[in-house]
Formats: C-alpha cells, sequence, structure tokens
C-alpha cells in the first residue's frame, strides 16, 4: 500500500444549494479507498452573496488566506448574484481566481456510454483576464450615460491557456491510448475567439495560440479555429467534432453553458479553477433559489468537480474512480435528481455513487 | 389598386455564396404580384474581401455614398474573413452599420408549422456600439505584448434597442391577434446582459432597457432577464419560452447564431439592419467557400432578408407574401438545398418560392 498523504481542502459552500451540494463533495473524498493512501482534512470558509449581506464582503481576507498558508485544494458551491445593482458588490469566486492565479477554467461536458448523439469534450478557458478584468467606468455626456469596460487579453495568458490545452489534449489521447472508450480517434484543439472584429486583441489570443500549440511537444495535435458565433452553432450542430476548444475568458464562460445544454443539465457538468500547483473544484451550476432547501440539487456536477480537482492535483487514479462511479450512477439511470427527469434526492444520488466507488 | 411606388434596392453581393444568393434576393422583389403597387430599381454596389484585394479598401466611399443620396434599402450578401491577419482589412458590413447609423439588428429564428420542437423568436441586436467600436492598442511589455479593446455601452444606444424590442413585441401581438398561428399567447421581452460580471457597462445596458420597456406604451409586454451564459444554455433548453431577445452588440451576434442552430441551418435565418427610414436585409450566413460556386447555396435566408428589408421599410403586406411563399416551399419539403438534406440548387428553391407568391 502507497504511503498515506493528507490533502487539506477548503470548502466554500457560498449560497443556496452550494450549501447542499459541497457536503456532497466532502463525503466522496472521505469515501475513496484507503488503497489509494490518501487522507483529507477539511476547512470550512465563507464567500458569496449571503457572507457580503452580513460583514459586506463577499470574498474575506480570511478565506483567502486560508486558501494560500494551508490548503492543497478547495470545493466551491455557487454563489447567488444580487437581482437588482448593488454598490459594494462583486463575484467572490470571479476574485479568487485573479488572487489565487487561478489561470484556467477546465470544463468537461461528456455524455456516458451509448447515448445516441455523444459529447467528450472539454472547454479550457482562460480564467483571469478578457472583460473579468472589470475595469470600467462611466460617464455623463449631453446624450447621457456612457460606459466602457476593457477587455485585456495577453500573450503570457493565451500562451498559458493554449499550452494547458495542448497537454489537456495529450492527457486526454493517453486515456484513450490505455483502452477508454471514445468518440475521438486523435487529439485536437480548437481555437475560439473573434478576430474578425477584434483583430488585436483575439487577434493577439489566435496567433499566440497557435504559436503555444506549434511547439513540437504538441506535434500530434491537431489545431482548428472556431470564430465563436460559429463555434456555438457548431456546437449544437456536431458536438461530437470537437475535443478541446480554447477560449478567452468571456467566451469559455458562454461556451460552457451553452455545452451543459448538449448533455441534458447544468446539474452534470464540473469545473476546475487551476494555477500552479493549486486547483479548485467548483460546479458549472449556479445558486438554484428556486430549489434551495429542497434537498433535491443534483450533486453530480461537484462530484465531478471533485475528480477534476484531484486530477489537477496530480492524483488522476482517485479521479478516475470517481469518474467511472458517476458515470455507472447516470448509466444505470436508477437514482437520477428531478432536472435528470429522476426522483432521487441529493442524498440518494451521492450514496448511490458512493457505493460504486 | 394602389399608385405605384418605387423603391430603389442597393445590391451588394460581397463574396463567395454572397454572389449566389444575392441575386435571388432580386429575382423575389422583381416577381412580387403588380397588385402591391411596389415597382423597384436596382443598383450593383461593391464591398468584401475581393473588393480590398482589387482596390485596397472593403467598403469603397461610393457604395456608401449611393446607398445614402439614391436608396430606400440595399442587400447584402456575405464577406469573407482573411484566414491569416491582414492589415488594413476590416468587416464592411461593420463599418457600413456604423456609418448609416443601422442601429438594430433583427433576426428573427422560426421554425414552420408541425414542427415538433418549435421555436419562433426574434433577437434584437443591438448594432452599432460594444466591442464592435473597434478601438484597440497593444502594448509591448516585459511580460509580451498586451492588448486592449474598448466594450462601450451607451445609454442612448440602450434605450433605442430596447424600444425597437418593445415594439417588435407589440408587432409580433398584433400578427397574432389578427389570427396567425403562434406558440405565443402574450409579447414578452428577454433582456441579456453579464451584469453580475459587467456591473457598469452591462449594468447600464440592463437598467436602461429595463426603463424603456417600462413606458406606458409598452405595458402589454411582459420583461424579464437572463444572464448570457445561462440564456445561450435556455435557448437550447426550451427555446419556445421566448419570444423577443434584446441583448447588446457582441451577446447578439452569438445569441443569433446559437438560435440559427435550433432551426437546422444557418441557411435559413436572415437579419435586416435597421436605421431611421433605411433597412439593409442580410443573410445571417457567411460567405461559405466551401460550396461557393456550386449553385447550391440556400437562398431561404437571403429571400426572407427581403421581406424584413421590406417590413422595415413599411410594407408589411408585400413582406408578408414572401414569408408565406417561403413558408409553403419549406413546409411541403419536397424542394430544399443540400443543408437542409434535400438535393435542390439555388435556382429550383427560388423557383419554387417564386410560384407560390
Ligand atoms: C457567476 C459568474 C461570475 C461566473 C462567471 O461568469 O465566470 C459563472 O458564470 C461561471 O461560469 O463560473
Ligand atoms: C462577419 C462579422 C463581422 C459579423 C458580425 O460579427 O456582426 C457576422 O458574424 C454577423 O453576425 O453579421
Amino acid at each position: 500500500m502507497a504511503a498515506s498523504k493528507t490533502l487539506r481542502i477548503g470548502l466554500i459552500p457560498g449560497d443556496g444549494i452550494g450549501r447542499e451540494v459541497i457536503p456532497a463533495g466532502r463525503r466522496i473524498l472521505e469515501a475513496l479507498p484507503s488503497s489509494l493512501g490518501l487522507k483529507f482534512s477539511f476547512v470550512n470558509l465563507d464567500a458569496g452573496f449571503d457572507t457580503f449581506k452580513t460583514t459586506g464582503k463577499a470574498l474575506p481576507e480570511k478565506t483567502v488566506e486560508t486558501l494560500q498558508k494551508e490548503c492543497d485544494g478547495a470545493l466551491f458551491g455557487a454563489v447567488s448574484s444580487p437581482s437588482t445593482p448593488t454598490p459594494g458588490y462583486s463575484s467572490p469566486i470571479v476574485a479568487l481566481r485573479k488572487r489565487l492565479a487561478l489561470y484556467a477554467n477546465v470544463r468537461p461536458v461528456k455524455t456516458v456510454k451509448k447515448n445516441p448523439s455523444p459529447v467528450d469534450l472539454v472547454i479550457v478557458r482562460e480564467n483571469t483576464e478578457d472583460l473579468y478584468v472589470k475595469e470600467e467606468k462611466t460617464i455623463e455626456t449631453s446624450d447621457g450615460k456612457v460606459a466602457e469596460a476593457i477587455k485585456r487579453i495577453s500573450e503570457k495568458a493565451s500562451w498559458n491557456i493554449a499550452s494547458m490545452a495542448g497537454e489537456i489534449a495529450l492527457r486526454r489521447q493517453r486515456v484513450r491510448e490505455s483502452g477508454a472508450e471514445s468518440i475521438h480517434k486523435a487529439p485536437l484543439v480548437t481555437i475560439t475567439h473573434k478576430s474578425n472584429v477584434l483583430s488585436q486583441t483575439d487577434g493577439l489570443f489566435r496567433s499566440t495560440a497557435r504559436s503555444a500549440l506549434a511547439q513540437q511537444k504538441y506535434k500530434s495535435v491537431g489545431v482548428e479555429e472556431q470564430i465563436v458565433d460559429s463555434m456555438v452553432y457548431k456546437l449544437f450542430r456536431q458536438p461530437a467534432a470537437y475535443d478541446v476548444i480554447v477560449a478567452p475568458n468571456l467566451y469559455g464562460d458562454i461556451l460552457s453553458d451553452g455545452a451543459a445544454a448538449l448533455v441534458g443539465s447544468l446539474g452534470l457538468v464540473p469545473s476546475a479553477n487551476v494555477g500552479e500547483g493549486f486547483a479548485i473544484g467548483e460546479p458549472c451550476h449556479g445558486s438554484a433559489p428556486d430549489i434551495e432547501g429542497k434537498g433535491i440539487a443534483n450533486p453530480i456536477a461537484t462530484l465531478r468537480s471533485v475528480g477534476l480537482m484531484l486530477e489537477f492535483l496530480g492524483e488522476e487514479q482517485a479521479a478516475a474512480k470517481i469518474y467511472s462511479a458517476v458515470d455507472g450512477n447516470l448509466e444505470e439511470g436508477r437514482l437520477l435528481s428531478p432536472d435528470m427527469g429522476g426522483q432521487a434526492k441529493t442524498d440518494e444520488v451521492v450514496e448511490d455513487v458512493l457505493r460504486r466507488l
């Protein structure tokens, strides 16, 4: 048996159903077979709109510091957006991505076996810049208010995210070569941009991504491009054609929700916010106020996000165990949450997955 | 019979299949029944990448001037984007929208009767600002290049586009009340934005659109909001829920390609670029170099764009004739172009539609 290693995980449930799915994430970590040689310790951390309402800060400094000083990784649930403009409030997950330099947001979207319309792709989203720098100003003119925001694209971040896309394409290919079933035969990265309008910003993203993927180590990876509007169209018309899609921050945000629609529910789609040696798993869904407190939130996106977090912390074997337990639950289709057309409660889905570990 | 009126129409085929579909647009105008009391004269105008290659300008000044001085409306085909960065080249349709103050881009997406998954929505896209102001700069830093683009949102343009959305919602309701079949019962405008990240720019769009739609004249119109990523997700999961979607320029661009995927082919989706007293009809598809010259381009998007142009020039009766002839062709499904799974040539589809006028 491998020597045991302990990972310290920050748990940031946030608002709404975040509080119902993050406990599921903790449970699956605790239930991993001891033969993997992994132990976990946990620390509960605050962030979100409720935290803002009580403390005036959506992302307390203590949360950032604890993650930086104590933790190996974290799980983030979801946060509510205020329904009316709220001065001083600003999304804590966007801030966290920047503060911890989590430069990549990795979002795999995959149908389980035997699907008539198979999808197996991953969106690799730049996670720190683009319009998310949130540098805005508003001026008053004789014609009314005019507001401006900066979209910033750097060569460095574009290079890093495209290299990450190349690595992920190679890793996926290795998993396929080790015998995993897949709809893809060869690794492919699709660069998404709008350089026909934004020749400098998206043009820089495009040319830098091309150069990064032209590195010798990615020579087995196919590279193509899609303009973002056309990418959304093709994503729906021929999703099976895509393996790894790399995109600037905002297009990645939009494309990953679009891809989620292909697999039937946002409740299935995980993400990882990845930096050097640190990863935060985060389900792609929101805080879902409509179903909050009913115990029926789909935990699958979170369980898969736990797998992703482990994968990016180098624990691929533990990740694979989680993925296959989740796939088992979905393939059997007996215990599904209401968003999937089933009647199972969050806890029943979690227990079914744990049984399959 | 109504007194005869002559409209002068600029024809701008552009590149690729633009040259195959714009003649179809001319043909349907010439074939309109004389009982409508409309006559047309035409002027051929240049723009596009081929024009750029021969003259150094993608949008010759003569094209703009002729449209301004002589024309009542125009039809624009499609333009090719250079496949490598081309200094000095800039999209002529984006320039035309700004030069002629065509502040709204209206994109209806509709399935024909008897569709198991019906869609009947229209995307009303702001057409002059947002990132399309194309104010970009690039600086060299010790860490490589950094490029920035301005996203500009004004109260005035947001007010105008939201008011246009309100008008369109009312007009659609009138058409329904006059007995047209529809999946909708009441008018609804959905405001799309990303104000949870862009609180000033998209926040201004959101609040201004809310105010514009709160005007007494729109009191029968329902108003709701969707964050753009969630909008793409919902568009695919429950498209029948949407009537009129109003969005800033870039989101509108992306959403309209997404909506096109719902009806099976971009080759079906029309648009109109609309200003005060002027409209340019423009199919949503591109120049499609892969099928150029084969005579198999789908003319439906252009024929419907002719209808839209006429609608915004106040000729609603002529527009209705075109829409119903097109619907007749699609409902029968005998003469369809290859993108629709058929084998008909462009000309055969056009002739079938003309027979139904
Ligand atoms: C909540 C919001 C700020 C966030 C984003 O836009 O990144 C969300 O949509 C996501 O995709 O994680
Ligand atoms: C060709 C391109 C500049 C254009 C746009 O982005 O507006 C096109 O995608 C469209 O939708 O008309």
